[in-house]
């Protein structure tokens, strides 16, 4: 079906992605590998015999470069691969919006894992993911994915306002003040040893 | 997983949809049957006669009650099901934002359609739905969701500003410039005439 533009202005963006891998070949993702995670997970030791020995992809996902505009909808998926380092599942660097205040909606596709969400003042809270849960981040809340399957990727679609913005700089010094662990094949949420107030 | 709050100012909220049906039991849905459709459908006579012979519920979708705020983040799943009014599918009856600016993301989770869109200017705009599909509508374009399948409902997951608003009344008194009608099997757009400049 053809398009019609009268007085065309604007236009309407459509992006094929895979529902089953998360991907889309409309433009490069973001990549994060083991070695693009220095600082951030507690055994320093694993993470550095993990980079050396093979330097794995940990996460990825898609910046569409929609405008920095309050009336925009930045949009995308992430995918987070299965793995550990030590005892510590595979996540994202996580962020804070530079508009503190902004809230971000998550919808899992497929997989399973866990949102962790922090205020500035400390109070702290996880939400499950699994295929079909959404995740309502609310504003002022640094938020992680983390995926604790063994096997399957944990696929989510996201979308915030566009003038969100990213803080990643917070959580690289300073981290979150919790961490999540797996103890005898569960996820468990314990106090981060490295965190810095 | 316990959620610890040292200092719990808001709460995270996680939703369970069925991916398969795009409904949740989280909150009752809006319905609109055939009746609720009174002068969206081109063949008058038809729909007369449908919503006389059998109302059926032509689309549903949820309203999770967001604040009316430009940081929020207004979310949900839409379902059109499978059908037609004479050659006229099955559609939602569309609407622009009351904040006119305000853009939406729609990711297709399951079946095939339409998206429609159409500025106050009179540019027309069309993006298919497939799964996995994402339709980015621009700010400034009034937009309905339209199955062109002929036994699957369309299942799609949207976003967009807390603040942006719905504006139905336009459409429901002017109409959208064009319409979609199924010829030979096939989905064309067409001038709409009953539409009002």
């Amino acid at each position: 079906m053809s398009t019609t533009s009268l007085d065309p202005t604007v236009t309407a963006v459509a992006t094929q992605f895979d529902l089953a891998t998360g991907l889309t070949e409309a433009r490069p993702s973001l990549q994060r590998r083991l070695s693009d995670m220095s600082g951030m997970y507690a055994d320093t030791a694993a993470l550095s015999a993990a980079v050396d020995a093979d330097d794995v992809l940990t996460y990825e996902f898609y910046d569409f470069g929609v405008p920095s505009l309050e009336t925009e909808v930045a949009y995308g998926t992430s995918i987070t691969y299965p793995g550990k380092v030590g005892d510590e599942y595979f996540m994202t660097k996580g962020h804070f919006h530079t508009r503190l205040e902004s809230a971000e909606i998550y919808l899992c596709l497929s997989g399973q894992g866990l949102m962790l969400m922090e205020s500035p003042e400390g109070d702290v809270q996880v939400e499950e993911f699994r295929p079909g849960r959404s995740v309502y981040v609310p504003g002022r809340y640094a938020h992680r994915s983390i995926n604790t399957s063994p096997d399957e990727p944990l696929i989510t679609f996201f979308a915030f306002p566009g003038d969100a913005g990213h803080d990643y700089g917070t959580i690289e010094t300073k981290g979150f003040r919790r961490i999540v662990l797996e103890r005898d094949g569960a996820p468990v949420l314990v106090d981060n040893p490295r965190w810095q107030s």
